[in-house]
């Protein structure tokens, strides 16, 4: 039996649609056990509403709640009792194997960052966000951690990415692409031309320099940027699918004949919605922090919660922390400084 | 009668459909003379197939081409008399009073900026992308000349787009938005915080953070980012349509019923396509260098080489740079030191 930690607290629709997500999961996931941290009054109220099978969502209490405006760390500061604080203390006890929260990102990032500690030679943990392409799933490190890495930190979430990749996404050889303005290795920051380096000279199947465009074509499985650009590009990429949604709508408003091609792409629209849709995904790992910690869309529905869920049973079962320690173990001699990073290769390489 | 100085060796199908496009604009617009620039024998022979109305079009010599791939600075260095340099010079010596290429972009902002200059009080050049969203036309400031702007460098950018969207998109008093990864003051990096507090301390209309979805929402008319972000945004929107198209293709070829859809939506999605189509933009104003410049696509056909020669006429008539000297000049106290710059307030504010 694998324990979780669910906030129950966090979200823009928590509790009610926490408390249903955490439902679901018991029922659907039989080798799962959900601890369901909060209010636990509230908790115990809308569970009521629901029938839970035998013994699978217990609650744990936390008296406080971190809001989704509220300053990370002067929230985490002030609120001794929050339902993050505690579901992160209870993973750093190993009370639990893993934690979901859907609620304040920053709040998620510094108490995973401050009280459980990065894996061995991680300097930065990533947020990881996995996005349908035309070729199947990519996954995208960092959507928002980390503003400004440094090419060392982007090379680690490329091995970290890596195993993501392989293990929940179930790529063999994942092609890892540098996001990038230009394919030639001589575009972009100087930041970019250290971290090309360092991925050439790695034994990780590098494909180069990927471009805007490459997050729709499936071109690279994992996708390396910074934390600031892959959060624009993130939420841009939610936003497509109701965009061009809204632009078929008002065309179809036009006139009468492709007024009944609405009609028939009701079902290839929801098709296309499902597949693209966030829910499915759940939420992202934030990779590199030592604990399987999943960070859920604020807007999560229930079916995300129950497939946020899902995700952090893999990352336990699938020991995905084990095997980023494992993976970046040959590099860890590559210290910060550029010259000798790009100057060592790997010795397996 | 506006002279415009054409590179007709710049872009992936030149000289043909940029002569195409000459073509077109001289037919089109008869306040337009263009001088198309570059080896006069390909040229002349590419004319010879059209038939160009009472010498609208005058030919040039250039005798060298920069490749799309070679190093910018190196090139322009390396050949002297390249199409790009020679149209530059042009208008350096006011013999025509704006150039568009479809050539190297890089090639196209060095050569702009060390033989140009910049404009009174400009710090750095940005390109201007115009993009369709939801609720009309959103232009973008920069796109990929500054991978580094200062927050002051964002501030002037903000400038420009303001002059752009009134002159050129006939915005009454354009949404000023400053991309970044939230809404509230305090997201983001150091440099969008004091972009962020010079912004509003201005008397633009700064509606403050926007997102990555606000690219399609139209929230803002004027999207204030970084050459790099800016670059990556533009290419995944540029890929969104194609990108629809597929999606839906897949989902049609997968029952009878909504193939009848398929036909039905044909002229929608073509509707669709041409609203969206980077063509009907034609180009991308290099704002903020002393001298019209616009950097055509190099996927550019000719009508968008056509309608970048007609922004290259509208940029000269409105007079956009001269307005561009005079909305800044409020500001030019303002110096680098971000604490002295966010202290003043405009004199007209």
């Amino acid at each position: 039996m694998i324990r979780i930690a669910l906030d129950g607290m966090g979200g823009d629709y928590a509790p009610q649609v926490v408390v249903e997500g955490a439902v679901l999961a018991a029922n659907d996931f039989e080798h799962l056990e959900i601890v369901l941290v909060g209010q636990t009054l509230a908790l115990k109220q809308e569970l009521n509403k629901h029938k839970v099978l035998g013994g699978k969502i217990v609650l744990q209490e936390a008296t406080e709640v971190i809001g989704m405006g509220e300053s990370p760390v002067a929230a985490l500061r002030k609120k001794k009792d929050s339902s993050i604080g505690v579901c992160i203390d209870l993973l750093k006890k190993k009370e639990v194997s893993a934690v979901v929260s859907a609620g304040n990102t920053g709040a998620m990032v510094a108490a995973s960052t401050l009280n459980l500690g990065m894996l061995p030679g991680i300097k930065r943990p990533g947020i990881a966000i996995t996005t349908p392409t035309l070729h199947g799933m990519s996954v995208t490190v960092d959507v928002g951690a980390n503003l400004n890495p440094s090419a060392y930190e982007l090379f680690q979430y490329a091995i970290m990415s890596d195993v993501f990749a392989k293990s929940i996404l179930k790529k063999k050889r994942p092609a890892i692409g540098l996001l990038n303005i230009g394919e030639e290795e001589s575009k972009g920051t100087e930041v970019l031309k250290e971290a090309y380096k360092l991925l050439r000279e790695s034994n990780l199947n590098f494909i180069g320099n990927i471009e805007g465009r490459d997050f729709f074509t499936g071109k690279a499985d994992c996708i390396i940027c910074d934390g600031f650009v892959g959060n624009v590009c993130l939420k841009m990429i939610e936003s497509v699918l109701e965009t061009s949604v809204k632009l078929i709508d008002r065309e179809l408003g036009k006139n009468r004949l492709t007024a009944i091609a609405a009609w028939l792409l009701k079902p290839v629209l929801s098709s296309i919605r499902k597949e693209t849709n966030y829910e499915e995904a759940g939420g992202a790992p934030l990779l590199g922090v030592d604990g399987n910690v999943i960070i859920s869309h604020g807007i999560s529905s229930a079916l995300a919660i129950r497939n946020a869920i899902r995700v952090a049973g893999e990352l336990v079962t699938t020991r995905v922390n084990a095997q980023i320690v494992e993976a970046i173990s040959p590099y860890l001699n590559h210290t910060a400084s550029p010259a000798q990073s790009s100057e060592r290769k790997p010795s397996n390489a």
